[in-house]
Order: C-alpha cells, then structure tokens, then sequence
C-alpha cells in the first residue's frame, strides 16, 4: 500500500511512522509529507531513512491511505485533494470531526461508524480518547446518563514545541525552585506555547475561549464524547488542565449511569475490554499515572470506586496522548479500513 | 502574648512564624518546638533568631496560644498537655478535626464555631480550605446541593521532604527528558516521599487507601466539607492528585445548587467574600494557576461557568497550602480567640 503521512516531522507524525513499523502495516511506499518549512527533514523508518517532501498538488496520487497531523487549517486545505486523489484520509485534527458525514472513531468502541464514510475518517481528541476508553464500557454495562471529568494533559499535546518550552523553563528555574513557595511574578518564565509558566505549574486552559467560559478543548470533550457514544444528549462537564507532564494524558471522571453498578461489576465489564489496562489495587498501592502510560499501547484504568451516590462510579484513567490519543487510534482506523 | 509553635521547623512552622510577623500578632514571647532532633535549629523571627527548643512536659507553661503543625500523632500526645497548662490550641493536624467538641473551622465561613471551644480548634485540611473558600459564599447564595471536586496538590503539602523529593528527581531526569515520551520503567527515579515518581508525573493518591478504594485525604475532603458547612449530608466527591508544582493547592469544581444561579450572580456572590480573589477574564486569558497563588494570602477563584446543567456551577480555585490552607488560617483562628 502506498501510505502518506501529512506532518510527518511533528511529534505525533513521526509516532505515526513508528506505529505503522511496529504494527506491520503493509507499506509498500512511505510519502512522508510536511510543510515547505519542514522539507528535506531525515526520519527513520524500516530500518532506513525518508525524506520529508513539501506537501502539493500531486503529492496524493497513487496514495490509497493518508495521514493527516497537521493543523485544523491544513487538513481543511489538504483533505479534499487526498480524497480526490483517490486515498482515504484518517484525519487527527480537529477539522472534520463533528461534521455529521465524517465518522469520528475510536475501534473499539464505535469501529462500525466507519462504514458509509465519504473519502475522510476523523481521528478524536486525544483526551476524549483516553477519558471514553473508560468510560465507553461502562456506558455499555449501565447505559451513562452524565461524565464529569477533569484533565491532567500533557505539553507533548502541544508538540514538540510543548516539550521544548518545558524543558526549557525548568532549566531556567534550576536552582532557584525554592523561590517558588512565594514567587516574584516578573521573574516567572512567561510561556509562548502555553501562555503561562508551565514549569512548576498547571494552566486551566488549552485552546481559547468561548463567551460562555468554556475552552474550545473542554468543549471538544462534550462533543466528541457524544458523538462517538451515540448519545447526543448526553450531559458532559469538562475542565481541561495542562500539567507540567512531558506524554501521558489523565482523567479524573465521575459518570452517572441509569442503575447502581458495583466496583466488581465494573472491573469485570473493563477486564472484558480491549486496549485498556485495569492498574487498580489499593491494597499495592497501584493506580494508573501518565509516566506509566506514556510509550504503552493500554490506556490505563484504575482508582474505580463508587462515587458520592449509588448510581455514581469514580475512576483515573491515564493514556499515552501520541499513541492511543493520536497515531495508534488513527493506524487501527486505516488498519480497519483497508485490510 | 506568649506564642508556642510545635513543629516550627517545619514548612508550615515557618510559614506560621512569618505569618505572626506579618499580621503584627502581638507576640511578647515566641516558644519554637519541636521534636528532639530538631533541637537548637536557628529560625528568623522579628528581626532577630530563635531557637528550637524540644518539646516537654513544661514547654507550655505559660504559653497563651500554641500553634501545632506536627504530625496527628505528636498533636494527640501534646494538644491535652498545651489545653492543661492554660494555652489555647489551633491544630493543623488531623488529630481532632473530626471530634465533635472540637470547632473546625475556616474563620471566613463558620468563625462562630469557634465559641464554646474547650482548648483546642482544628484547622482544617489545606485542599479543603482552598475549595471551601470558593464554594461556601455560592453555598450562602443558592444552597449547596453536591459538590464534586478533582484536586491538583502541589509537592509542598508533604513538607519540606516533599519539595526535596521534587527537585532530586527533576535533576535525576535533567538531559533525558525525551526519554519520558517512553520510559524505561526501570530507570525512572523511585519516590519516598510519594511513592512514585513525581516529576513530570501526576500521582492520584494522597495518604493510604480503605477498603473502598477512597484515600484518607479523599475522605477528609467529605467529612471536613461536610463538618465546616454544616451539611451532615452534602454529596461530595473527591479525587485527590499530587502534581509537580512547588506551592499551590488547587481544584476542580462541579457544585450543584438548590436552584439556577447565573455567572454573574455568582461572580457577585464571590466578589463580596472575604479572602478570595476573582481572577477570571476570558477575554484577557486570566484564570488563576497555582504558581500566582503561591505566596498570596488570597484564594485565587476563576473558570466560573455554567456547568453541564441548569443547576450546575462550575469553577477553578487555587490557592497557597502553606499560607490560606494552614498558617494563615490557624493564625487567623488564633486573633478571633484572643484580640
């Protein structure tokens, strides 16, 4: 198959090229693709390199599977040319995904939206992908009526470009990091990427806001999550966190389902589900964390338990953001629809 | 006044010997205690030094008030002694927060409480307090109904050893960062003090687990909430996590209320409160974050929305766990005993 990776250079792009090689994804030719600004760039892949070329006119035909990773803007530009050269496209930002002929899908959960589609799939946030890993099951054991979740995401959300200005800013306050039990504001790292100093520090906001208040991720959670459930009604209240975490996204999720579930119950209904991991035993002291997530295909599970009433389940989830969040869902999706 | 502090080497004991300072708490003589193998540690207090003393039978005599911020079983073996020997006790442990002669009190919400004490007042938990703040004038203004909260606990609620832990581990991590985007599990820094590796990491565990699956600092979430607002059975709940910030306690709130309240009812609610601080303009990108917290007296309140439905509420609150979450509070405590 002739498989080309739009933003290739990009941190979840170059996720995207060692994902299909660790998946076997029967490539017969790589078309590794970025922005001028990006050509010539060197990657490994299959024990060789690729060169990234400038993505254009031409750059699709003979593609049968593309890759899209760039901004909402590219891949709104980009797209309809890949699908009219005759490949179809699995599409990471957020340019298609609530346009109601484009799936939005995670496999296991909803792999059979993916029939019917018209040329473009579209791949879900990496935090509504962890977070409904979890929850989906649930949902599916005791039909969900309500998802409060709160995140914990991380700079690699924001690319390479994240993890730079949070190395960057720890290296900055090295030595000093006592002076933050009551710190001089001026002499804060201010961030570019962020917004704020993210070292040391978390930052209740990713994208922008609206007029009511919310961030255009929180509200990204609300509509994926009913999409890709089935359930346009549903009631969903997201708040989105930055933490100073270099991969691994997590969330705390409080659901209400339409009966009282036990713990065990729950446990059971997760074991019998793919692509997620239970870490849950108090008793050794084990619970899921993102640093334990990042480089794993599982998203894990744990810290299930009832919540505050007898129709509410509590439970932490924590995913790697580049691979289940990002490259792996999008791999399983061309897998499921080529092979 | 004669002031004792038990634990006054401490994070807290520091932070209460500034905090006297800067109040202009009429301090005549200062008593600093604290275990034997802190004996004769030097602190800065008023201009000049003094030094730890450790605590015996007679270290009380005298002594008008006596800040404790030991741990629960040092404050249980020394709070009944203090009370005896005439001395007013404000106590950050959770020793007696849960005893029922006991006032646990937040002085800007339930300062009543604080009548009829017999010798010793509770402090409550510092991520209870920074909720609290926020929630009890919404609690004034519609009725509190449910309260869900997801905390964001800086590394400095476990002393002095906590922030140490940190910044050895940050080090420890220094050039390899990268690495982090897929660990090998065997050469991240193992941790005493949190039982896992807390740079770039989130740990959703503070104290030790019961049999449900709830933490201890889960559990006094609910009951201090419950205790502090005089709801015996106010829905709450909480999901408590440790992150890689130096000073800062902060939370995610969903509240419910008895009826609709509307964003800028509740702003105005807020805005009259004593010791909070809004900082919540969408528009400038203002939000409060842990790091412009720290070192603040105020609660630092924003991200007030609607939630996911018409009685729902939601908000983000940060603030400083040594000053407002302990020191500043029990001092606060100790003026409406005695001026």
């Amino acid at each position: 198959m002739k498989v080309a990776i739009l933003g290739a250079s990009g941190v979840v792009g170059r996720e995207m090229l060692r994902t299909l090689e660790r998946r076997s994804f029967p490539v017969d030719e790589l078309v590794p693709l970025a922005s001028p600004r990006s050509e010539g760039v060197s990657l490994p892949f299959a024990g060789g390199e690729v060169t990234v070329q400038a993505v254009s006119d031409d750059a699709f035909d003979g593609v049968d599977v593309a890759l899209f990773s760039p901004g909402a803007t590219v891949s709104r530009q980009w797209a309809p040319r890949a699908v009219e050269a005759g490949a179809v496209v699995v599409d990471n930002s957020s340019a298609f995904r609530m346009d109601p002929e484009v799936p939005l899908v995670i496999p296991e959960i909803n792999g059979d939206a993916l029939e019917g589609h018209r040329g473009i799939v579209a791949n879900p946030n990496c935090t509504a992908i962890t977070a409904l890993m979890a929850v989906a099951p649930l949902h599916r054991l005791a039909g969900l009526r309500r998802m409060i979740v709160s995140s914990y995401q991380s700079v690699s959300g924001m690319g390479l470009k994240g993890i730079d200005e949070l190395i960057e800013q720890v290296e900055k306050l090295s030595g000093n990091e006592q002076d933050l039990l009551a710190p001089d504001p001026t002499s804060l790292p201010a961030g570019e990427v962020f917004g704020r100093t993210i070292a040391y520090n978390v930052v209740p906001r990713a994208g922008s806001f609206d007029p009511d208040g919310w961030t255009t991720e929180e509200t990204k959670l609300v509509e994926e999550s009913r999409k890709i459930l089935g359930l346009p009604k549903l009631d969903v209240a997201a708040t989105v966190v930055r933490v100073p975490v270099i991969a691994g996204h997590s969330v705390s999720v409080l659901l209400e389902l339409s009966r009282p579930v036990a713990v065990d119950e729950a446990r059971g209904a997760l074991r019998a589900s793919k692509g997620i991991e239970i870490v849950d035993d108090p008793h050794s002291d084990s619970f899921p964390t993102p640093i334990d997530a990042a480089g794993r295909d599982e998203v894990l599970v744990g810290r299930i338990r009832q919540g505050d009433r007898p129709d509410s389940l509590m439970l932490f989830a924590s995913g790697d953001n580049l691979r289940k969040g990002a490259a792996l869902n999008a791999v399983q999706i061309a897998e499921r629809l080529t092979l």
